[in-house]
């Protein structure tokens, strides 16, 4: 059942915040078994695994241009026209994230700077099943492309018949994505952790999944391949005070619920009777959904929290750390400085969570779990790393060498000091 | 020994780019025990490993004021002036970070933007041993002072006399440290990861460690704590033409090979005969070295590599993906934008990486281990995450809502479309 808190004290907020426990542990041995024969037979191993946990022989582990071709002219215009949108949307946004780093001069004669470079080849893992997350496709490649990275491809499940959602074929075209591969789940990272004879292995991979691509994406890191975010449950807190529509509110519970059995559920308000109403229209909204049966499981073991003021509310919610904060207050704008640990912050009545998920423009690849305190979500530059770069004139190393070589010294490196004193002693002669 | 290749084909380099692999796994077990024997005891666990381990009973675990000030107070001052120099240095450079994220409006009325906020606590490792590391509490202290991180605390072991070094106390204080706690390896890095009664658990751990202080950061990783970088031995790719000083760069190779038995360290050039200058160098140079045990282990198992031409010796660089780069050649700005893959980049003769180390600014603390290819070095960025912000107006959900409701059911999300159909009737209405 859905729990109601009444003023909890601090002792109380860890049973509140505490994230549901996920043992991966009992996936490490299927996972390793995975890597281990993916990395001795490659393809064929992929095939063994796609036929045997997606039911199907795949003939050709890429994609070709005519079965991308024929998906496209299948796609209904309206939904390409939504989806050219959002595309529009998301460029702008990730277009602006663009820094500048100015060249300093530290010391005399020391000039220090930073460049941005791609990562050059990007691994987006979009799951298959009932619904086909070209959002996902979206958010991945877009920035990838921004950023210039080289290679930019996909895995994704086959169907029972061998063939990958129109949508998201689509999709990764209109995005420029070079290649996609018919494979999933663990297989599928391992072969761009490790490489195939057809899938190439991959700097960094990205995408959402099931508890067994999520063990994957751990487990690869031991292959030299980063990944964007350890990976939960999804999540949304809703602060809410009385200028927030009840309905509205429980329209956005219900989308966080309907994701998944384990979502993360959180109401917070400084209104004793807006729990009551919030509450009413969840039940009322919830019989109506096609998906019923798993956003009520989220719903039963969500949280309405009730504090008496404002600022306990959002200590409250930056020690939550959500993936997804809805703001709906009097007093917003103030708020806003006060979040410290949030994935995407929604203002307001009319910023549903769903716009985010797909148009607004900002990534919806965010932390989860409370990873909000440490991690940020997927940006313009998780696709690129920064350089730093360093040109010393004579000049330069005569102010900073005496200084560096006492150090060095004082650190008993005394190999270092000598690279000074070399160089300190020519610059003398 | 040393080994010279003489243009190597493409199908060579794999061995010649490839790092020792460090087998981790034996390490886990008394990696698991010492966190759980943390996890339950707190500090009287610390207390067990550090008598097993360090050979020291603590007393008090945390320094107190009055060790710090009467460590300031014996270290030398002319090694104050070089640190207060490093400072000032790594101060600009990173003060120099801050980006600025525009508001962006991707659709009328749907307005996006990024603000960035401190991660709240941080945790920075700081080994012992004979060379005390001030340096790194410089490249961690500093730049987690300027992101406003609430909390910026050092763990570091104590000496047989139960105490830490002078400098390293110096340096944390001016730093602005907050707390400084006796405890070291593993039990260390599970301290700040767990907490203890006297240890608050952090939400970052930086810094430099031997290998079960690595195997501990990986695993700390199971405590929703995040670290810096995964790491490795340190490493250093000299790129160089004529216009080299070939006893400056025997110099720089002897700087890194000094750190460690497994230091990699990398010589690539266009001129044949300098591969044989340097080389008569390196074996003068080192018989001069206190540390001579370890750097002649590291050049032992060093590589000179000849191309014929400066694109093949970039190309190379660029595979190998070096910590360290340092290029002197005569073309040298020409070749930074060449540069795709490398931690920090030392430009010219006058340019050593020691340089880099202790004062240019730039900060120290690198991928190794190939890592460059997708990891940044730690920056100002490193301790703060990025929220994105979105806030639409009934126009702005008028303008992006129909096609946010398309999407969202082309995905079989219909609670998703639903939090957008309410309102959008609603502006109807």
């Amino acid at each position: 059942m859905a729990r109601i808190w009444d003023n909890p004290g601090k002792n109380e907020w860890y049973k509140i915040t505490k994230r549901p426990t996920v043992d991966q542990g009992s996936l490490d041995q299927i996972v390793r078994e995975i890597f281990q024969e993916v990395e001795i037979s490659g393809n064929s191993a992929l095939a063994k695994y796609t036929s045997r946990f997606d039911g199907v022989n795949v003939d050709r582990l890429q994609v070709s241009k005519e079965e991308i071709q024929s998906a496209g002219n299948r796609v209904d215009d309206n939904l390409k026209d939504a989806i050219n949108l959002a595309k529009t949307n998301i460029t702008k946004f990730h277009e602006a994230q663009i820094p500048t780093f100015p060249k300093v001069t530290t010391s005399s004669g020391v000039t220090c700077w930073i460049e941005e470079r791609p990562i050059e080849k990007i691994g987006i893992y979009i799951p298959g099943g009932s619904a086909p997350l070209f959002s996902s496709v979206l958010m991945l490649a877009i920035p990838a492309r921004i950023a210039r990275c080289n290679q930019v491809n996909i895995c994704t499940p086959p169907n029972r018949d061998g063939k990958i959602d129109d949508v998201i074929l689509y999709t990764a075209d209109l995005c420029g994505v070079n290649q996609i591969f018919k494979v999933g789940g663990i297989q599928a990272i391992a072969a761009m952790g490790i490489g195939t004879e057809t899938v190439p292995s991959v700097d960094k991979i990205f995408g959402p999944g099931n508890q067994y691509v999520t063990a994957a994406k751990q487990y690869v890191q031991n292959y030299q391949v980063a990944i964007d975010l350890p990976a939960g449950p999804s999540e949304v807190l809703v602060l809410a005070d009385q200028i927030a529509n009840p309905s509205f509110v429980a329209s956005d519970l219900l989308a966080q619920a309907e994701h998944g059995r384990d979502s993360q559920v959180v109401f917070v308000t400084t209104e004793i009777d807006m729990i009551d109403k919030v509450a009413k229209e969840v039940s009322y909204q919830l019989n109506k959904l096609p998906r019923k049966d798993i956003a009520s499981k989220s719903i039963e073991h969500m949280n309405y929290v009730w504090f008496p003021d404002k600022n306990t509310c959002i200590d409250f919610a930056n020690t939550y750390a959500p993936e997804h904060l809805i703001i709906c207050v009097e007093d917003q704008n103030n708020i806003v400085n006060k979040i410290s640990n949030a994935g995407s912050v929604f203002i307001g009545n009319f910023s549903p969570e769903s716009a985010g998920d797909y148009a607004t423009g900002t990534n919806h690849t965010l932390p989860t779990n409370g990873y909000a305190r440490q991690y940020s979500g997927v940006n313009l530059s998780s696709f690129k790393k920064s350089i730093s770069f360093q040109q010393l004139s004579e000049e330069g190393l005569r102010t900073i060498g005496p200084s560096v070589k006492r150090m060095a010294e004082a650190e008993g490196l005394e190999a270092h000091a000598n690279s000074i004193a070399l160089r300190l002693k020519q610059l003398k002669d």
